[in-house]
């Protein structure tokens, strides 16, 4: 999905943040906001909306001595917090007459904890609404939103599955779902692909492990420095499980962002953050709106 | 209130709704971007944000040869609908225990009919949420933020007032206020100062004729051509207005971005309609977050 105008004030926003969370006072905050305004007007901001934040993480890097990885803390905290309702979102599942529809439902509902496309971000709170299911009313008549049957049928006759993470803290939600799929079939291979640099709240493969999906999943990097996965800008190893998995499934915004147009078969579950992207997702013939919880089927090529 | 770096991704949003608005294309609708965001990267923009919204809109006059009045058609319609509700308005101030806290309590409520403030707004939906009371939870405890008392108080004792207009269609909530106003006190004079020409749904005379307002206030042009008042773009006969009235009601955000550190006395009523204004409301002393609706009185000079 290429950038459009709608975008323009959440890069604007995204540099505010990035620039505070490295530290940056003020005089430096609007030197960044600035710098990225002047890529703004001369045309030079292309490629899909995670790209731009590769270009406005390059600004606050080079104008502000900040830490490796600013939400390093948030991270864990969200982490942490995940996993301290793991057990009874596992009873969830457990008593479910779908497990794995609610596990689906609850690695999407995961998606809440984005620091990219809010402003801020209450993890106690957000967390709080997925526990009290008030994440969604998922409308499984709109079959071109959610297609948990075309999903269900794929899942059962794939043998290597890749996973593309999104955020830390959600990383606990996707172990739900991905230990409901060996739950039903032990011999299927997970790949749970996350990211190689920091880059907002994006999971490492640290993140990963502190959530507990390496019991279940082989945990390994992309390669790619932004909030999705553009395959130029990704590892050897990932493009050729990208080309030979049996099924994809992406998780969050940043990963619908870069791979939308991917010539891929993608199963996209995310929460629909912005009007941009429900408006995105309205042109691929699902009617969505902000808010709501995708199961997306982007027909492509197979393996 | 100066602009705040928070206050630029609106000012980039304003951008892009004020060139759609204006009927260009999406050539030309990046044009105006680029130009905006030139103007943020060179900090050239200063001032209070409705001072900014003069700079935009100057950009999309030169780069657009749209309508004089864009905003014409809605706000006819934003008139033309809290018209249609105005006998059942006039019912629950007439019921009311405290007609005059009721009637302040809509006038302020009518401020949410704001398009500079918002990226999309239905009218039909927003006055619903007026009728439904949904528009707030008034914590009169608050009384910083709420200050009817002292409202109340000073009123009582005005002869002349000036009654700051800011949005077309809220100037029928306005009339409920100054019809109440006028109910207690026949004697009193309310002078309403509207925009001199068109910015974004700001009212203007016609706007203000329309709602009915004329049977109770004089209504007149402030000179202002920006979303609130500015004392240096403001005509001397507001001016001598402005100093010489005994009290100062001021409406909508608009205003309070251009007056709040002006040195008169004045009473703010208004819808808190983002962050950046409810940290600056705090910093006046009232605690406050988006949504409230504020009645907020700012110690000055009297007469």
């Amino acid at each position: 999905m290429r950038i459009y105008l709608d975008c323009f004030p959440c890069f604007i926003t995204q540099a505010l943040k990035s620039a505070r969370m490295a530290g940056a006072d003020v005089k430096t905050q609007k030197k960044i906001l600035g710098a990225v305004a002047l890529k703004m007007s001369d045309g030079s901001l292309i490629g899909s909306p995670p790209e731009v934040g590769l270009v406005i993480r390059d600004i606050v890097k080079k104008l502000v001595d900040g830490p490796d990885d600013p939400y390093k803390k948030i991270k864990q905290k969200s982490t942490s917090l995940a996993l301290g309702i793991y057990s009874s979102l596992k009873e969830n599942v457990a008593g479910a007459k779908d497990r794995l529809l609610v596990a689906a439902e609850l690695a999407i509902a995961g998606n809440i904890i984005d620091y990219g496309a809010k402003n801020s971000l209450n993890i106690e709170e957000e967390i709080a609404r997925i526990v009290k299911k008030e994440y969604a009313v998922i409308k499984h008549e709109n079959k071109a939103l959610f297609n948990y049957e075309k999903f269900k049928r794929d899942l059962d006759s794939a043998r290597v599955i890749l996973y593309l993470a999104d955020n830390a803290g959600e990383t606990v939600f996707d172990r739900i779902l991905i230990e409901e799929i060996k739950h039903h079939d032990k011999s299927k291979k997970i790949l749970y692909a996350v990211k190689e640099k920091p880059v907002i709240n994006d999971a490492l493969i640290d993140d990963a492990i502190a959530s507990g999906i390496g019991a279940s999943a082989e945990i390994f990097s992309s390669g790619s420095q932004i909030a999705g996965n553009v395959l130029k800008y990704c590892n050897s190893g990932f493009k050729k499980i990208f080309k030979n998995a049996d099924m994809i499934i992406s998780k969050g915004q940043g990963n619908f962002e870069t791979l939308s147009c991917s010539k891929r078969s993608i199963f996209f579950l995310f929460m629909v953050k912005c009007d941009v992207i429900a408006r995105h997702v309205c042109l691929l013939g699902a009617k969505c709106k902000v808010g709501d919880i995708a199961l997306l089927y982007k027909k492509g090529k197979n393996k």
